[in-house]
């Protein structure tokens, strides 16, 4: 490979995009592939990573009038009959608990499965079943209405294939379920959660997002409406990164959910769900880490600095990290975003050089390089991981602009981001122009996409089998900027609105 | 039943203690059983209790170098085999996955497990396996050591009988795994962790234990050193409330934990586990909560007051919820151990006899009651729930005296259960004696039992037999205050510390 500037993750996106996202993983020690089939392990800085996302959509899920409960892992399978029953596209691939004993096996000398459950238990997939017989106990009158809860929890799907953070066999997510005695009110619910996982989306974790509607055959089986964040991926696929269900009283038919209201008349309850997952670490990797690693968007990094001290003998030694220590305990007196800076010292025993790339490839927005020569002159050697800027700053002058600098990083971040989006999204109306937008012509690189197409449609039914053939797929109808009647890309027929087309994870 | 005084939870402890603690739960709206079996909810206010109980504990951890990362719910039936040979009382009850899908029974007409894995998968009773294997491929050389690794996790270990939170099926708790390059620091591990357990027990739960080395016979399977801190619950049987084991070389030699040390000899390393769990809870309600409900430490109650708004018309409500909610602001800009004051009020349509109950039922630790007559002196009504102490405060008085309160209230309920737990311990150095105190006298009351009996005692084989007849168990041997040598109660031979004896949980 002829290379002209070494890059710290090999392959680049240009060369290989999925395995550069493993590697990107692997460089930041973000996970790992257990033993498990399809499980990962999150290891200590991907999983600092999820818990200030948590913290901070916690935050927001109390703000917004939401209490977090606990419900059991296991599912009866005759809970999951009774969906099958109702709901088509019910999802089978999943675990199922069958026995609650082990033995001695005097055949293998090893262990068996012994103590055969009468009903087998399904580790819980979605909790919908589950939380819903429980809420029917808890709802009897409009007074125990609205229910506002939320779960944080882990949850598992059988999956065939499975790829880090974007589809695991386990993964982690929160899972919202609230009750409502109108159908308006659970309308605006589902809305307002929507909108909650946009500003998450946008304002912690820099990944712009488009806001809209599922079409029908993209719906969460038994939603009256599904809406979805999406976001734009840097090889042009789209990933869904937050649902927001409506229900309708499908659910509340189905498992009894039923109150008195005001006027003492029994009633069907309005259900919603809404949930994002440990998916979102996959989409911020693929939204800004670059050929170097990963970049750690400021707000939600597990730290905003790191300090390096450099000496050259032990004479050197103790005044330098005296000087790093002090810097630090100044440091973390700031805050931004609502929380104290956390700043790492790194004195381990490493080259220079090893050490500096194992934090560009973590993503640490800054690092802060200390020698007995910036001492002399009360300054550091500080560098920026979003733009790679170097720069000599005194002490002073970092203390006093270090807030404004994240700040000014979390911005770039989100507008390069949402600069690559615009610029690979593009109005398409004729079937031609689809059919080529959406045909690979780069044999060099066929996992980089175009982009987005915003087309209008006349119906799902309609564009589906061209979609089929292109493996393309509709993401959403979005919510904004969109009331201006047109005609079907394909059909020709007039159309209400456009819908984002895009290859997706 | 002829009661003098009533009581907001009956039965009374007197009258029938188990039946008292599931009342209690009820009535604080803490958990409750679900449909699947052994498996409990965990409502809002018992899983607002747990979150407090977590963030504080978290803290501590870090502060004690731990990071947190998350590893599968899945073991593989191979790990517990090697597992099986290496352990004796390794634990057989546990949730076993045979299959990964569900499929449509034609015979019945519902579904049926399908799929069948070529290997059973455990879902976790606990991770020290699963955990070692990883552990083994990071390990290499002695700079990749310690690791110091918490998970908050749930875990599945089936039981035939369960109560809520002290024995459920799935429970919530974290496991701390770490793995030393020598013998002393894993030792000085378990015992930090022990540590910070106890300080975390009398200091934020209230709640006074006793530190102390479990017998060979009650170790965790595996380790070569188990501590605990045990509580004295209002029952006066024992409550483990956390552990903390020195593994040995045991789990790394099976798992091939293995690195090479400063002078390139391979040695297999030193590992700790160490958890607390949900149970906590159980132990929260079993030495606060009286006979009028549950009654909160302060540091980790969920909220730290409720305002009452009392009117007799709309004339009167505008004006005290004003009141209400211009005290609740300026109470919420205090803080009180670390944490900004959370003040609710209740404005619910309900009568004010069963709205003040319903918040004692709970535990609120103080409840403020403010109506027009209390507005027109610029007072409020204000009881304690610890003491059920009750009095008018002017307004300037209750913010500036309210922080103090709820510290002489936590102070109140440590040393309440101190008292408790003295008034029931005794020392016991013969047979005799020692038969008299576990054998219940009390024939109304079989439920509540003698204490704690601090014995000498020269091996556990030797005392054995007679524990068994009495129900009776060594909780531990007490670390501190325990080093005069004496003579076993029992064989009369030379014994170098007392242990606690007692019925427990």
């Amino acid at each position: 490979m002829n290379k002209a500037i070494k890059t710290a993750i090999s392959p680049t996106r240009e060369e290989d995009y999925p395995e550069w996202y493993q590697q990107v993983i692997k460089g930041a020690d973000l996970a790992e592939n257990s033993p498990v089939r399809g499980c990962m392990v999150i290891k200590p800085w991907g999983y600092a990573l999820w818990e200030n996302m948590q913290r901070v959509l916690d935050k927001m899920f109390k703000q917004t009038g939401h209490q977090n409960a606990y419900f059991p892992l296991f599912i009866p399978m005759s809970f999951l009959e009774q969906e099958a029953k109702h709901v088509e596209g019910f999802a089978k691939e999943c675990a199922v608990v069958t026995h609650h004993r082990l033995e001695h096996d005097p055949e293998t000398g090893g262990l068996r499965p012994a103590g055969p459950l009468e009903e087998p238990l399904i580790v819980r997939p979605t909790s919908e079943t589950i939380i819903g017989a429980m809420y029917a106990k808890w709802v009897q009158s409009y007074r125990d209405l609205p229910i506002l809860i939320n779960q944080w929890a882990n949850v598992v799907r059988w999956e065939m294939r499975t790829r880090l953070f974007l589809r695991t066999a386990e993964f982690l997510w929160q899972e919202g379920h609230t009750v409502h005695a109108t159908k308006e009110e659970a309308i605006e619910e589902t809305y307002k959660m929507l909108d909650v996982y946009a500003d998450f989306a946008e304002n912690f974790m820099a990944v712009p997002v488009i806001k809209g509607e599922k079409t029908p055959g993209e719906r969460f089986p038994g939603a009256d409406i599904t809406l979805s964040i999406e976001a734009m991926m840097q090889d042009r696929k789209a990933l869904q990164a937050g649902t927001s269900h409506f229900l309708g009283q499908n659910f509340s038919r189905a498992q009894e959910i039923k109150f008195q209201d005001q006027n003492s008349e029994v009633a069907y309850a309005w259900t919603t769900s809404w949930g994002v997952s440990t998916r979102l670490i996959g989409a911020l990797i693929m939204t800004h880490a670059d050929d170097d690693g990963m970049i750690m968007p400021p707000r939600i990094a597990p730290s905003h600095a790191v300090i390096l001290p450099i000496y050259r003998d032990e004479a050197q030694r103790a005044d330098v990290l005296d000087y790093c220590r002090n810097l630090k305990a100044e440091l973390e007196e700031l805050a931004f975003a609502g929380r104290a800076l956390e700043v790492d010292i790194d004195d381990r025993d490493l080259r220079g050089g090893e050490k500096k790339w194992y934090h560009v490839k973590r993503g640490v927005p800054l690092r802060i390089e200390v020698g007995p020569k910036d001492i002399a002159k009360d300054a550091v050697f500080l560098a920026r991981r979003d733009t790679g800027e170097q720069q000599s700053v005194g002490r002073a002058e970092l203390l006093s602009s270090i807030v404004g600098r994240l700040s000014e990083m979390q911005d770039n971040l989100f507008q390069r981001a949402k600069k690559m989006r615009e610029e690979h999204t593009v109005e398409i109306d004729s079937e031609a122009e689809f059919r080529k937008y959406f045909t690979p012509n780069n044999a060099d690189n066929p996992e980089i996409h175009a982009g987005f197409a915003m087309c209008y449609f006349a119906s799902e039914e309609a564009v589906q089998p061209l979609l089929d053939e292109l493996k393309v797929t509709i993401r959403c109808i979005p919510l904004e900027e969109n009331d201006q009647p047109g005609t079907c890309f394909l059909t020709g027929q007039p159309a209400e609105k456009r819908a984002v087309f895009a290859k997706a994870y």
